[in-house]
This record gives structure tokens, sequence and C-alpha cells, in this order.
């Protein structure tokens, strides 16, 4: 059974703490909360950033970012957190004894975070060259008679209609026939054959079976490609 | 010890499941990501909402919403927790045993959030009449020769201007004084004395002593209150 002195010391020396059982909450800041006796859990991590989760929600009902003061005290004889900073002040008075956890957790992994296909878009918007140089995007999303929205449409270094579908995984022969017949559309519409490219981070065999057949060009573009684009563009925390 | 079943179980009954050992997670969905061999704490509530926490920082670094499919699987003799919905999979793998625990949580309190002043005058400007019957505000943060800044100036229902000062916590001497002295910056600005309106949620003793020395008035205005017209307003879940 740990106590409050366990605590003190995991907490000095950075584990992660959790403790569960019955508490009220109160949140004095900017705004006030206050929330009455339930059962939570409150996690404490090493950064001294705290969480307040109730049984239901992705959401943690209160919380203080990294970098609080945090202390534990004793009222009535039970366990009292308070974390603070500058101007807020989050108390945690549990009604029964609480359980206590302490973890030493180690994880120095790097998160890494792939594109979406719209995404994928805003990096090529963004920077254009990525599917050749000289490239110039025109429209996007633009609906194709009966067949779809094409992803971008622009003209390549020479003055020609480019069509430029997006795929975030390895391209399939369904990708390919999906872009002849935007091909063949325009087409119609232009009266002039636009050049077709399949920007994706690899095809299948099949898919680039299928492309021998047609007119449709493969350009090698990953995810994780754009990624880096969007975040040199704007910073990735402004853009995640 | 508890093993997989109990966690299935635990999942079925509705209990708070957590797990805390070194696992790898990818994500699937809108986006993709990978996050390598650390050691974390994964928490799944009775919603089926499921976390994972690293051991910093106050966000998780994956989590699904409530109403995931949650199944709990084993590769190579190592737990793996699936979280599913139509468009969507996080995939945690255990690369060593992990602890678990279960946490049979109950939590019917109401979470009561109160206003900041920000949001009290927010509150006011979508219904004035808070102040009092025929209230025009004019003009918001009006700075005041040398003295600040008025949180809103404004035209009483015979026209008289009125200025008015919002507190969210019972109002002080100070704050009578703060609002005489405005009051005889802008008589000097204008050449006639405006009404002066102290709202908050009450006074001290003190502050109703300081009140009679001026002409300043008091109005009971809660940030309470001010949450629910704003909660009227426009939903409280697109305000917060």
């Amino acid at each position: 059974m740990l106590t409050l002195e366990d605590a003190r010391k995991a907490l000095a020396k950075g584990s992660v703490i959790i403790f569960a059982g019955p508490c009220t909450v109160v949140y004095e800041g900017r705004a006030t909360s206050r929330l009455g006796v339930g059962e939570r859990l409150v996690l404490i991590k090493k950064d001294r950033s705290i969480l307040v989760h109730r049984p239901t929600g992705h959401e943690p009902v209160n919380w203080q970012p990294a970098g609080s003061m945090i202390d534990f005290l004793t009222e009535n004889g039970l366990p009292v957190i308070r974390a603070s900073n500058a101007n807020e002040l989050l108390k945690i008075s549990f009604t029964a004894q609480p359980s206590l956890m302490v973890f030493d957790l180690r994880d120095t992994a790097e998160f890494e975070m792939y594109a979406s296909e719209e995404d994928m878009k805003k990096a090529v918007l963004a920077k254009p060259s990525l599917v050749e140089p000289g490239f110039k995007p025109l429209e996007e999303e633009r609906q194709v008679k009966r067949t779809g929205r094409v992803d971008i449409l622009g003209l390549d270094a020479l003055g020609r209609l480019v069509v430029v579908e997006l795929k975030r995984k390895p391209a399939t022969p369904e990708d390919v026939r999906q872009l002849s017949a935007y091909v063949e559309s325009l087409n119609s519409e232009f009266g002039r054959k636009p050049r077709a490219i399949l920007a994706a981070p690899s095809t299948t065999k099949a898919a680039r079976r299928e492309m021998e057949k047609t007119s449709v060009e493969f350009r090698c573009l990953t995810p994780r490609r754009c990624m880096q684009v969007l975040r040199e563009a704007k910073g990735l925390d402004s853009y995640l």
C-alpha cells in the first residue's frame, strides 16, 4: 500500500503517478469550475502535467499543463492534490482513501505522423515542384463530368494541361483506371488530351501493368515528404 | 495478476482499464502515425474511448473517441489492443507483458463551469438586459485617460451614459474606487457625469460602505448566469 510520502518521492524522481478514488475537483483561474464527488483517475506525469479523468469521455474533465507546482497534502486525514501555476489552481480533494500507483516509464520513441491525401494536396499547392519542375496548379477538386473530382488540375512547364491524382497508399489498378477516365472526360470537355500524373508513395505490380496500357505517368510522392513540406511551409505545430 | 480475459470481462462490464508497459502504436485513418517502442499507459474507459499516454505531455499521443470497437488479442504471446471505427484503426502492440489494472468507477457529478470576466462581458453584449432593461452597449474596453479601460460603455433607457464594470468575484472597495475614477475621467472627457454600474456576484461589506460614499450602483450578476446566457446564445459546446 503506497502512501502520500511515496507519491512525493515518485514525483521528485519523475515517475508517473495515478490516484484512483472518489474526489471533488475545484479549478480557479481564467474561469472557475467545480465538480462534485465522483470516482476518477488522476494522472500526474513526469513533466508535472496533471489530468483528471472521469470514467467516460476521451477528454480529461480538468487538467494542468507541464510544469505545474504539485503538492500532496492531507486534509481530515485524506489526500489533497494541489496543482498550481502563476494564475491557476487545481485542487483535487479525495473523500476516501484512493488507490495509489507509481510507474517508472521510459519512452524516447519518435512520433511519426504521415499526411492524409488532403494534406498531400495542400503540400503540392504549397510546393508544386513536388509534382514536377514547372508545374503550375490551376484548380483543385474540379468536378469532371460523370467521373468524379480531380485532385489538382494544372499546367506543365510547356503549358500542357495536367491532371494530378494523389494517393497516400501504393497506387492500385483501380486508381489508374479512375485517372484514365478523368483523362477521357477532360479530353471531350477541352478538346485536348491532358497529361495524367498519379502521385503516390509506390505502385502495386498490377497498377504498373495497368499504367503500361495507358498514358498515365507515375510520380513517387510520399505522405511523409508532404508532411515535411507542410512543416517547412508553416511550422508543424500550427499545422497540426 | 490480471489476464486479457479479465480485461475482456472488465470492458463488457464497463470498468475502466489501464495497461502499463512497453508498446508500439500504429494509427491508420485520415492520416497515419507510427510510434516506436516506449513505456506508456493505455486507458480504456467505460464508453470505449481509448487514450495512449506517454510519460510526459498533457495530451495523449494517440486516442479514439467513445464508441470504438475494442478487441484484446494476442500476437506472439503478447497483448495487442485494436480500437477501430468505420474509417480508423488504432493498434497498440505490447513488446513485454504489461501491468493490467481494472477500476469500477462511479461518477455522476455535474461539472459546473463558471465564466471569466471576459465571458461575462460577452454575455452582457449578447444580452444587455443583464445590466438593466433598456441598456444599450456602445463600446467595450474603452481606454479612459490615465485610469485604465472601461469594460462596457453604453446608454441607459433614458439615453444617459453608463459605465459598466464586471467582476466575477465579490466586489471590493478597490473595484468601487476604480469605477469612481472612471466616472471622473469620463466626466471631464464628455462634460457630463456617467452613471456607474458595478456588476458582480456580490459585494464585500467594505465595498458596500465605499459605494454609499459614491454614486456607484451595484448590480448582482453571477458568472454562472452569464454562462447560461452564453450557452443559450450559441450552445455551450461551440462556446467552450
